[in-house]
């Protein structure tokens, strides 16, 4: 059976809360098994999520059907982390990532601290990231911690004893952005998990895996829906793109795959497109890819979809915000309720649940 | 009926939880009617504050009789913002403005996402101001903002669809300043909101509206007083210190307003003077003004009172703290209290307020 | 009657909560009285902190019973803080010092105005201290303060009406650090609270406490038990590494005490050393004494404990953290419990405890 692709079920959602950039999540419509496991969503219990390989194509599933109904249902009341203590560690700056992660702890209760500017302190006195990650386990319950170095997270597990999430780790992943990434997509197709349903979507990629974390997750996470996926095709101003790691998964999951520099030539084939164009070098920020520019007169599939994870330049048209295609703000919304079904569960508070979240054991 | 200014009943009140600098607000002796209208306090509901006009008279009175309300009860025991998340995005540094806003939620047992130096993050990458405001959309309920440029509020508007309230823009406006401000000055001489009372104050201003937006909101909102208003001087080193717009508005409002560099000629005269000589070029300060310092020798009138939005600098000597002049600290206390009552109003939370406040339908 | 020192005794201790690196504090075994006096606990309350001067012994053993229990015993569902707002202002940067008392805060479900970078704020504007002090007053129940200035906590006094704890003033003191040490050092050796015990500690100082607030601290407390004391020994690369009041007040106290610049002749001898390197000079940090190091091929006595203020350089090697030596992580991790006692103390609200505190009027 082949059925049409989301963007066509996705306009009969009516828009929740006077939002009018985030899709309808409602879990009942969205999903054939109604049901969420807390077997499987129990696993994630006291773990650490430094890959998007920590993920299970299992546990994915269940995370985004109980974000699902996080989104659809005002929680906040029930208070499902109350009393514990999360620190937000960003030794590289950002406001977006730390900011929907702060947002996602505080509107369920849980209480953060906060360290924004986590290189210009401890680390100023020469203090190693070991000692800080020791640090943290008198401090709080988990950490979330960003930083731009690839290893930074493999050391403070050397010190630390409590579950931390990658927030993105130099040029290595951001799986919480995949996770959110795939959210969105599976609200706007929900057959992307749905066995029995065949899908073949053309994926494109433009940016630079190799180079943006974000990319990369997105990417390794594809891999996990290889069987919905026809081809990826790789639009990059550099020559090899990918590098070895990510050729290697790829090919390993028998995905047809191209790498090309002409961004026209392919866009009237792509159903979902996955753009990137900011890259974080040691302390700086700079553009990549940057010649590859989308807008509104772009040559897009009429139910193409964009992703971005955001902030974007100009290689994101703000004339494709109020077309159909525009995914990314959905991404970005949809990603608050994805990051407190996570910490719900690594937090071990699915027990607070209310009635209405159809958990089953 | 004329009646003798504030000064004289101010001494009459008892100094509330030991406070020294704070006018005790008792709302049953400040003011004739007793009663909060709350059908005017619900016309705020989700209304954003970028200027001073966007506050009517009748609004402001409910809002002060509320805020001292709010400063003589405890009613952080109601958590009248539970649940509520406020974002304070400060683009351009500030303590003082910042903790203000920031204790006013906490009490009120709302909560906070902190954005201390906005222009160090997203602003970083490249990302545009309209963007940052469709990402706070996902985050919060509310947006408290302060930013370098004047135009900063207009284009965050673009993308956001919380209420915002402007907390200093460029050479803009500080609405909730020139709201604490009157409400200290109320607070001194509740007759300016009785219109059978009439009363004539000689207002100085000592520094330059059209640069510094304390002052210029400040003296927007005394539009609203005009028939309280005998004159205002304004003295400043500047030939023109008022810029096209203000002095419109002062002409059209049919106030008499000279202009001086000349301060102890004036001094005499004036019943309130406000003071400003900080002023932020950028990302930096400068003081403006500072020949026109003010101690407890000025020749000041025996009742004149003293408004000053802080930090100051030289300018205002310390030798008028303990004197009936300084009106500037119980400006600043107060400014949690108006700023609590602008949030609830704001955040549609009218209806936690405890019997002890008489709202009235 | 002598009794062996403490390390034998801790290795009895059940690990709590599976923390592998902080001593049990089990109050019902660590004390011989195992009573709480409420009424000496309720002499702090709106007490600042600006020395170790201002505990005196008497309170430091009850805050230490207290610490213990708050340790063994999960309070935060009592909410002992509800209600309270403490500003954190740290015109110094710190993460360590900082997050510690921000989680012993919001633990307690108290709330929280970080100023993490309180130099790049009101003061770049120029604000005097004073003036901070005053706005304070205004915004929350209690001020935790750092500073690069030694006189800055006596300067915002001026204007401050609120208790303030000093988290380090220049090269003053870190008294809440020093309480801490104690703490670590009596859950190590409880003999040290029991009069009835005699115990003849040799203390080493690996560094400067002329110039290092920390060691300075600890020591001017160690005072409070100088009968438990057998000597104490300053090994420093300064020539005179006390200065004058450190001097008096060391010799007023009787204990016999040498300075050094030769480590490993003293070692073998030491029960308890205290090391330290890195200075606060201004608004960076250097590295003072860092000659010596210590590591587990060190020459120690088979019972000796280190302490360390943390955060380290090379000075204290990492050979020696799964070592019995290492008595910092248990002085870390007991900070918060300490810090929680105080502020429960100080802001009256010794009265939530649970019946589990045995506390006596």
């Amino acid at each position: 059976m082949h059925k049409p692709l989301g963007p066509n079920r996705s306009q009969e959602f009516t828009r929740p809360r006077g939002d009018s950039h985030s899709l309808n999540p409602e879990p009942l419509k969205l999903f054939k098994n109604k049901e969420i496991s807390e077997r499987v969503l129990s696993t994630l219990h006291q773990q650490s999520i430094l890959s998007v390989n920590d993920i299970s194509r299992e546990q994915l599933i269940e995370l985004v059907k109980l974000a699902a109904c996080l989104e659809s249902l005002e929680i906040s009341r029930e208070h499902p982390l109350d009393g514990k203590l999360v620190i937000t560690a960003f030794f590289e700056a950002s406001t977006r990532t730390r900011v929907s992660f702060e947002s996602a702890v505080l509107r369920l209760d849980g209480k953060i601290i906060s360290i924004p500017e986590g290189s210009t302190t401890g680390v100023k006195k020469g203090e190693s990231i070991e000692d800080i990650g020791e640090m943290f386990n008198a401090y709080g319950d988990l950490v979330i911690m960003r930083h731009t170095e690839t290893d930074a997270l493999e050391r403070i597990q050397k010190g630390l004893r409590l579950p931390v999430i990658n927030a993105g780790n130099g040029t290595g992943e951001h799986p919480t952005q995949a996770l959110a990434d795939w959210y969105a997509l599976i609200k706007w197709c929900p057959d992307l998990i749905d066995p029995e349903v065949k899908q073949s979507l053309n994926v494109g990629i433009l940016g630079t895996p190799g180079s943006m974390r974000a990319v990369k997750s997105f990417l390794l996470l594809a891999l996990q829906f290889k069987e919905k996926i026809n081809s990826v095709t790789f639009i990059s101003e550099m020559a090899d793109p990918l590098g070895k790691d990510i050729k290697e998964a790829i090919t390993n999951a028998g995905i047809d795959f191209s790498v090309s520099n002409d961004m026209q030539d392919h866009l009237p084939n792509l159903d979902v497109i996955y753009m990137n164009s900011i890259v974080c070098v040691g302390e700086n920020y700079t553009a990549m890819d940057s010649s590859y520019k989308l807008n509104s007169d772009s040559p897009l599939k009429k139910d193409a979809v964009i992703l971005h994870p955001l902030a974007r330049l100009d290689e994101l048209d703000r004339s494709l915000d109020d077309t159909p295609h525009n995914l990314y703000f959905s991404q970005a919304h949809g990603a608050v309720f994805l990051r407190q079904a996570l910490l719900i569960c690594i937090l071990g508070r699915l027990y607070t649940m209310p009635r209405e979240i159809p958990l089953v054991p």
